[in-house]
Order: C-alpha cells, then sequence, then structure tokens
C-alpha cells in the first residue's frame, strides 16, 4: 500500500465531569487526509486546505505526531501528508487531534502497523503538546478509537474504551470566535474544594456507570460540572442560555466541548436531537454571531479508511 | 410479625480513589440485631452487648435513625431494639452504619415496608450524623443494598449499586487502637490541587468500568488515593509496610477503610486472599498491637433476615 485517505473524526473532551478524562468521537464532523509514501527519506506537509496552518514538520501538529513515530521506529521512511481541514482550529472539537491522530494511524497503516490503535496515542499527544503546551489524551484517544475513552491516568498512561449507548446524538455548536485553549486553561484555579471534587468523582463515576447500563436519564444527571463550566463559560456568549434551551427541549445534559467555545449537547435519540439543534438555531442565529451547528451520531469506530 | 433477628453487615467506604462515595458490603462480619414491636408506644433500646454504648434514643445511632423514620411516617408504634455488637465502634467497618441501617430496616420490614431500601438510606444517614457529625451515606449505602454502592451526588441523594465481581474477596486488618472519624477527618485538607483530582477522578471512573467488565486487574490498578490516604495514613500504624506486604503477595489494591484504622485489601480469589491475611498476620502479630483480622466475600444482599 502506497497511500491512504482517511476521515480524521472530531471529538468532545472535557465532557463535564470528565473534566481531562474523558473525550466521545463524533461521527459526520472531520477532516479528510492523504497520507503517500515518497521516496526521499523526507516527512513532508505537501497540502493543506480549508485552513491557514504551518506545512513545517515541527511547527504542524500531523507532522511532530508523525516524526515521533517515525523516530520510534528509527526509520527514515518518507512520507507527503495532505491535509483537509474542515474542523475549524481553536474550535475546542479537537481540530488538532483531528490532525495528529490521523497523520499517524495512516503512517502506522501503510508502515503495515507496527504499533497498536493504542499505542499510536502518546505520537498523537505530541500534537497536543504543540497546540496548547498540553499533552492531553482526551480528544487524540477517541479520534483514534472510537466512542467513549476515559483516559484512566497519565503515569502510566492507560486509556479505557468505555460503551457507547446506541441512542446518543450530540449537538454541538461552534460559535465562530477563537477560544486558545492555552488562554481557557489559564482561567482554571490551580486548586478545588475537596467537596466539589468529591461531587465531581461522584458524578464521573456515575457516568460510567450509565454507559454500561445505558442509563439515558442518568447520563444526563451526571453531566455536572461545578468546577471547570462556572469560569469557562464566561468565554462562551450566552452559554447559560444556550443550556436552558437545551435542556427545556429535552436535552440529556449541556456542557462546554473541549475548552470552548463550542458547547455540546447530549441527546436521546435523533428526532429529540433535531428538535434541540432547531431549537439552538433559531436562537443562536439572533444573537449576531456565526456559528457552525453539528448533529451527529457517536463514532464507534474513530478514523475511517475511505 | 411481632419481632424480627437480623444480621447487620460491616462495611468498607472511602475505598481509595472513591473518598465519600465509594463504599462496598463486607459478608460474615457485622452485628445482630432484635426488634420487636412493644405496645407501650416508646422507642426503646432494650439491650446492648458487646460494646458500651448509650441507650439513650437521642444519644444512640440506631435511636435516631428509627426516630427520624417513626417522625416521617407519623405514627406512634413502639419497638424494642436489641443490639448486639460484633463490630467494634471506631474500628472504620461501618459500627454505627451497621446500628443504623439495621434498626431501620427491622422496623420498616415490621410496619410492612412503608420505604424501599433506597428510601431508608436517609434515615440511617441520621445515625452517620451523630456518630460523626457528617451524615455520609457510604457506608449505610452499601449496609443496606450490598454489594458496592456510589452515591453519585448528596443533593439530591442519589445511591447507585453496581456489579460485585463474584471472585472479589476483602481482608480487613483492624488494628485495636481507637481513630475517631472526626479527627481523621480533621487531618483533611479543604482543598486539593486539581492535578491530583483529576487523577482520582479518572481511577474512579476506571474502577466502575472495571465492576462491570470484571477487570479484577484494573480494579487494583485503579485504587489509588493520592489526597487522603498520605495525611490519614499516618494514624495506622505500619500502613505502608501493610501495603507493601499486601500488594507483593498477590493483592488487587490495599487503602485505608472509611477513616481507619482499619486498612481494607482487596483480593481476587479465595486462595489469594487467604495467603494475603496470613501475611498480614505474621507481620502484625509482632508489632504489639492486637488485632482483629477478617477475610470476606462481598456480600451482595446487604442486610439478612435471621
Amino acid at each position: 500500500m502506497k497511500e491512504l485517505r482517511i476521515f480524521a473524526p472530531a471529538t468532545v473532551a472535557n465532557l463535564s465531569c470528565g473534566f481531562d478524562v474523558l473525550g466521545v468521537c463524533l461521527d459526520n464532523v472531520g477532516d479528510e487526509m492523504l497520507v503517500r509514501k515518497n521516496e526521499l527519506k523526507k516527512l513532508r506537509i505537501t497540502k493543506i486546505t480549508g485552513q491557514d496552518l504551518p506545512f513545517d514538520i515541527e511547527k504542524n501538529v500531523a507532522g511532530v505526531s508523525v516524526k515521533a513515530l517515525l523516530e520510534k521506529l528509527d526509520i527514515n521512511q518518507g512520507f507527503d501528508i495532505e491535509i483537509h481541514k474542515k474542523i475549524k482550529a481553536g474550535s475546542g472539537i479537537g481540530s488538532s487531534a483531528a490532525s495528529s491522530t490521523g497523520a499517524v494511524f495512516a503512517v502506522n497503516k501503510l508502515l503495515d502497523d507496527p504499533f497498536t490503535l493504542k499505542e499510536l496515542i502518546p505520537f498523537a499527544m505530541e500534537g497536543e503538546r504543540l497546540a496548547s503546551g498540553n499533552a492531553h489524551a482526551d480528544n487524540v484517544s477517541p479520534a483514534l478509537l472510537g466512542g467513549f475513552c476515559l483516559v484512566k491516568s497519565y503515569i502510566p498512561l492507560e486509556i479505557l474504551k468505555l460503551p457507547s449507548p446506541p441512542q446518543l446524538r450530540m449537538v454541538v455548536l461552534h460559535p465562530l470566535i477563537e477560544v486558545k485553549t492555552k488562554d481557557s486553561r489559564a482561567l482554571i484555579k490551580l486548586n478545588v474544594s475537596l467537596q466539589k471534587a468529591v461531587s465531581q468523582w461522584g458524578n464521573l463515576g456515575a457516568f460510567v456507570s450509565a454507559l454500561y447500563t445505558e442509563d439515558y436519564e442518568l447520563l444526563g444527571r451526571s453531566l455536572k460540572d461545578e468546577i471547570i463550566e462556572p469560569v469557562r463559560s464566561i468565554l462562551i456568549p450566552y452559554f447559560d442560555e444556550l443550556k436552558e434551551i437545551a435542556i427545556k427541549n429535552g436535552a440529556l445534559g449541556c456542557g462546554i466541548s473541549g475548552s470552548g467555545p463550542s458547547v455540546y449537547v447530549m441527546c436521546k435519540g435523533q428526532t429529540s436531537a433535531e428538535k434541540i439543534k432547531e431549537c439552538i438555531q433559531l436562537f443562536y442565529q439572533e444573537k449576531g454571531i456565526d456559528f457552525d451547528l453539528h448533529l451527529s451520531k457517536i463514532n464507534t469506530d474513530g478514523i475511517k479508511i475511505l
């Protein structure tokens, strides 16, 4: 195999009670990438469409991720990478993770799978480190493995894939304002009250349980975040109103996607999700802020070969 | 039915990563209680054996719990309660929870079940409030419901019963020194670092997942606690050595039971648990501290009618 065309999905991380540890993979929102072996023994980004991103390997998240992989293998096979961005940078739905994971997935496949999908995660995390200063795993894990992923621990890195109840739908609103992960992270206090932390881990435990028992209502009741959401939501125009509209119209839960400004709404069933999407659209188009709005199933496969 | 004799089980709460939210019910460690209707329209503690505990209804955890239940029902049926303590007060394995839950369970049963088991939890929590100044639910929930219980939230109170992988065994060492819950609680800082809190909820999420998937090794890897154990373990003689011995001999995990001084060791299989129990016994009997040592299955039923 000389070349591979793939779909690299968007992801929603920091799912409320699962700050820094829980992410989920979207189905019909994502980038396309074309990765091809070259005979130049050089890693190159040869084409980027849809976004203004650096071609320099050291400055591109796909570049640094693949470089880390090739260095680990200690081989000097060359690759050309085309990135066709559909996910906007700074949207909070894993734009950098899509590029990083897509690149390492395709290169690994073209090299006949020297690594398992889980083993690719640390390489893709190098892209996250470049993008945000923090090598987090809660976007790259669901992008690679699909479904809901839990970062059990960072040292050592251990990722669990959790079940995806089939009726779940995600509505994601991306207000077209840019919030840099670095800035959004700076808002977060280094210490939290033990009481709030206990409340957070009670909810996360319940959320994980509800994924196994397919208890949709419990999923919704568990999507609370008293720690991060109160401070980060101030950067998102009309966050409180959006959340109220979503819940009033039957959403299971609603919160900030990644570090924002995107907002995710978790819904039960396609019909409910379509109604909620429409309500959000009606509300937001009156506010004079451009936005993208997605409705997606849970993507249990992760990256797809096209 | 005029009277009921029951077994009120011991419980291990604060299971490492599940501080304040996760407890489990033991099988062969617990009190016996006899509860009988009387015609005096009075609630009385008529007999206590095994421990020196108050007979005054207002000062006895069983008394305040039943009083709360009867007040809620607004009836003046009288009851006589006999408490035969096997669990020592201040042991950290839910001595007060056994008395509170046993009493409300039996009274509820003698009144033909006006409340479900879950509905009894708040009454039993009144006993915990009296015992420790804090109406926690992570002992009374597993005592009433059996198995592993997660306190999803306190406001509103929501308790989830989680699965119990069948090969799990608990070895519990109770060094016969008294640590008051109030004192042990005073050691805990009101704030924690966000980084440690994230690590804690990652582990709790993984623990819950492992209960569903019966992944014993993952259960063990998830039983970490960087927040509470480091400060509370200083009150427990030879805690670090005990933990090392347990893990070296094949234990899945080890931590403080409740607020101590008991130490729990989670094991896979009866044979492994017996070996670990023996190692702990050999180690501790050289230290000149009296102790009790239990080996128990997980009790998935909770309180039992005898």
